[in-house]
């Protein structure tokens, strides 16, 4: 099993030198979820809001936590990401918001972080517009679901079917 | 139930006037939790990295991201937070990482995005000094827990245990 | 006429104080306008982006500059604003995009600051968004409109009628 | 007609990948004015100020502004500018100061954005600083004058003569 | 001696609730300097460049910097300072560029922190400014001067004079 | 001697354009240093706090603020750097924390600003974490103790040994 990198010989936090390391395209996909009560989703999606307001917030919540990600991580090393998707998903079956980011790069390290933070940003964005009727709505499953381009490999998370 | 507040008649966003609202003291607890492997956990707590770095590094991440919200929630009023505590907890049954924040205003708008948002860095802090050695670590059951001071009434989540 | 109170006697820039001052409710709106050629005014307002989208991010990007007015103009007093709106409204006899923001604080110094740079950014992201079909977009007339709350008494700038 | 980029096929706002891009040496010049009084453009230029001091804060504001662009414009991709210059010129037919940023960058995307931001803050600042003497300045006539070094060619907008 | 409050009983950080302090009236003075060559020293005051404008850009990053202070300092509370002055003054005998920022606020906390960001980042950028003539700069004697307002009492360091 | 870089033909400020320079490897180190009462370094090193939580919140701040400089410091370009170590180290014969950072980068300028920017903020959060017990806190000997990987060749300044 790795070490934490993220620490040196003493223990001590650093960020770690990616000086060395090849620039390759990289891309990361994560998603997550913010479960909610039937009405707020109906709310959300077929209620007094216009169809995609809230996810249209949402979404440039997302793109724009992207790109303040090294900001918000104090190890995260900066990066100019080429580009970035956020997508959103009503589950009518589980009353959840599914969300989905895109991050590419072209540069030395990966942008996993980046599209995480740009979930749980987007989550959060969410559950701001809608706490007025819901406090109880959960953030969750916010995930990893795929990276390529680094040199650790691609890693593709088992059992994520692509979004059609 | 309620109308989703941040739109207007139009169904347009916007940041809800909150110049009439009282000046009261503030408080919101939220919780989350990043699930791992158990060997990451035992890396975390027990193993070659001083007890406490990457909780250290980690709260100190959530507490810089409570101060940050309005600049990452786009419809989130600016308040000046008076103060912030975050907290972790392993839990060895269930391999997780739990986290706890805490965070209090004196103002007119509540702080639970402020608390939501310190759980949600706080938890991405961690995946980032970890991802090393796990990828497949989840974010999870990131929630509001408890609220008070404000005009809508306390909030106190069901089965939710104070932390001893 | 008055001094330029943003310079010492020795004509150094220096951030007034305005400890001294009353707290109280104020008001400031502004305005100003993207001209631009008939057919890109039809593409954001008729055209194949749906209704609202451009506007709708638009409105963030002024809603989120709103909030960095003190981080984007150097002699800025920090101010919670209480409130922020924007609308937009397409001029088809002028083929502009006009934009208004109005901005609420309960403070010290007034939010007219604020209001233009709502105004300015949003008209930067309509620019940024529809440079592709057309590079020679102007931003123009970015004006004070309204102002109230301060010592300094309430402005209203003549020949400008409410937006119905 | 170009469609619009930032949005895909549903209309949804994205960040454009530019990762396909060429790397190339690219530059931007845009100018804007502030029309302001007479008093008002020689209290800046000849009065009590010392000559230069409102156009040197203005002049940082423009400058650091160029290098926050893309937490601005939610669309707009991160980059490192390699240069940037910010020049002003009182026009005393017409009451007006000028001025004129110059953006350069070796990289995927072009620095338009940059110089207009660059433009339309230093505007920003030199109201804040005079606005206390002259509540009517109008900024204006904010447009991009030259480009070049991307793929969709160079630009020079027609009738702009270089300043001496 | 006071135990070090940043910390809770199990050494963790945390961002010390202020909320139950009384509102006052806060001023705090810091000063520091940065040592340079003869050379360069005439070079900034006496030379080629026109007098003030190396102290009026380091001036500018000093009164924003004050602004930035709890985005830099983790445990440090945000605030909404009234009024920022910055002063430089060069020292003929000594070598050195003297500088003093001055810091209000009416508020729960002090702003020694907010005064001494302004001097530290107003030296780095006189820093930056000269390095491509002297690399050998130093920045030393950071320090608080005078501090009232606050529970704790008023604070004058001895030996400082005030600056004509 | 050189010129002031920074400054134009006219003496007004601008970012120099680094577009043709060279990519290459760059270091910088930079230390700095507080001085204290020796009861305030007991507290922090020996004292109630675990060792190390107050270093490690001070290195978080510098590894953090090394990200932010080119946001800090007026003219200077920003940068993707690659990596960033924080070290710390009491010095009981002088009663001061001496405090040592190292930035890399892969790009046209280099990073002395960076490290610079890194032990001043480090510093000023020692300061902030102490300053309940101990007011007469002195930052101090800032400076640049090695550059190399630009054209302008390497510097080692002086008398300084490496840390063991």
């Amino acid at each position: 099993m790795s070490e934490l990198t993220h620490l040196d010989e003493q223990g001590q936090a650093r960020m770690v030198e990616v000086g060395g390391k090849a620039v390759t395209h990289r891309e990361a996909v994560a998603r997550g979820e913010v479960a909610m009560r039937k009405e707020t989703l109906e709310l959300i999606v077929e209620g007094k809001a216009p169809k995609g307001e809230v996810f249209g917030v949402a979404r440039i919540a997302g793109i724009m936590a992207a790109k303040k990600t090294s900001a918000l991580i104090p190890l995260c090393h900066p990066l100019m990401i080429s580009g970035v998707d956020v997508y959103f998903r009503p589950n009518y079956d589980r009353n959840t918001v599914e969300i989905e980011a895109r991050v590419r790069v072209t540069g030395q390290t990966g942008v996993e972080m980046e599209a995480l933070t740009a979930v749980s940003v987007a989550a959060l964005a969410i559950y701001d517009m809608c706490k007025a009727a819901d406090r109880e709505m959960v953030i969750g499953a916010v995930r990893l679901v795929h990276k390529s381009g680094g040199k650790s490999g691609a890693f593709e998370r088992k059992g994520e079917a692509a979004w059609s």
